[in-house]
Parts: structure tokens; sequence; C-alpha cells
């Protein structure tokens, strides 16, 4: 059940992270990491992603100032996918919510959760 | 805050899953749902999937029992994430864990949570 990490990274080249609380175990938001913020997430204990849409490495928080500092990271059965518990600096999403995930399907509505 | 439910496919019609279970909160699994799996579990409130390996419609426990039912859906900021807040009718993981995040990076090694 132990073993080696060997990330799986998809055809992009990216592994999805699942960002949760720490304390709450709330999920605060979805991203996806690159060989390359892993490896930066590692060191330096600050979650970085691959920005899709900018198409580079994004510290999150190097704007706002609202940085994750990660307390821990599970590997899910096909390693594939990751989740990151973290400590967050301010809200996570950038509407200010404290979680991206703030409304729910209400029919083929949203509604605030 | 509200307005209308437009969820946002990648460019493989793929929009990430989170899937936590009800009771707990914890994060169970991560899959990818297509238009049709989104269309299928809201119908029957059972948990579809698309399956990039096996590239069909997929309903979780179709095979083991083990499905997955969905009392709600949360949707994120950019509506390119979703996370199913489910009752697990059983292990969640197809390796007979409760969850797919039974491991922990520990240093280069995975260690059981």
């Amino acid at each position: 059940m132990g073993g080696a990490f060997l990330p799986k990274f998809d055809a992009n080249g990216h592994i999805t992270a699942v960002i949760t609380d720490a304390e709450s175990g709330a999920v605060l938001m979805v991203a996806f990491m690159d060989g390359e913020a892993l490896a930066r997430t590692r060191e330096s204990g600050l979650a970085h992603f691959h920005s899709r849409s900018r198409g580079r490495l994004w510290m999150k928080g190097e704007t706002s100032g609202h940085t994750l500092q990660v307390e821990e990271i599970l590997v899910d059965c096909d390693q594939d996918a990751l989740v990151l518990k973290v400590r967050p600096n301010g809200p996570a999403c950038h509407t200010g919510a404290q979680s991206c995930f703030y409304r729910k399907l209400d029919g083929d509505s949203l509604a605030q959760v």
C-alpha cells in the first residue's frame, strides 16, 4: 500500500490537485499542477500551479498575497490526482469567497450555498 | 452570485468532478464528467463519469454495486469544476479503500494515511 511516489501526468503534462482546508476539510479549489509546480510546491511549502489560461507557473497568492501553506499531500490509488491539505492565508477564491465552491446546483440555476 | 448553470467543459469535453462524502466531507475520489455523464447523474441521482481509459460513459458501481448517491452538486467560480457530495454504497475506491486518497507523500515515498 506504500511504495514510490510516481505521479501520473496526463497527455498535457498535468495532474489534478484538489485543495482542501486542513482544518475544516472543505474543498477550497481545484487546479492543475505540472512537474515544475509540484517541485516548487514541495520545495517552498506554498502551493504552485500551472495556469492553463496563462500557460505558465503560478504561485497561488503571488499577486493577492493569499497564499496556501501546504500541510500534507495525499495521493490517490492511480497516482493521477492529489489532495493538498492547506492553511489558507486569506480567501482561496479570486472572488473573495473562502472557497471557490460557494454555489450549488438548484434545478438549472445556481444558488448560494 | 447566482445565475445560470453553464458548465465549462475543457478541450476534451470534460469537467473535473471531486467526490466528497456528504457526511464526513472527506474527498473520496476525482473523476471526469462529460455532458452525457452530467445529464445521467442529474436524472438518476447516481454518479456517472466519463472513463478516459475506457473512453465511454461509466456509472460508478455498475459492476461492483458500489454506487454513489448524489446529495448535492457544488459549482466553482469558473464553472469548470464540480463537487459532488455523495452517500457511498460501499467503498469508493476500486482497491476496497473507503477513499482513493489512502496514502500521503512522505519524502519521495508513499505512506498509509
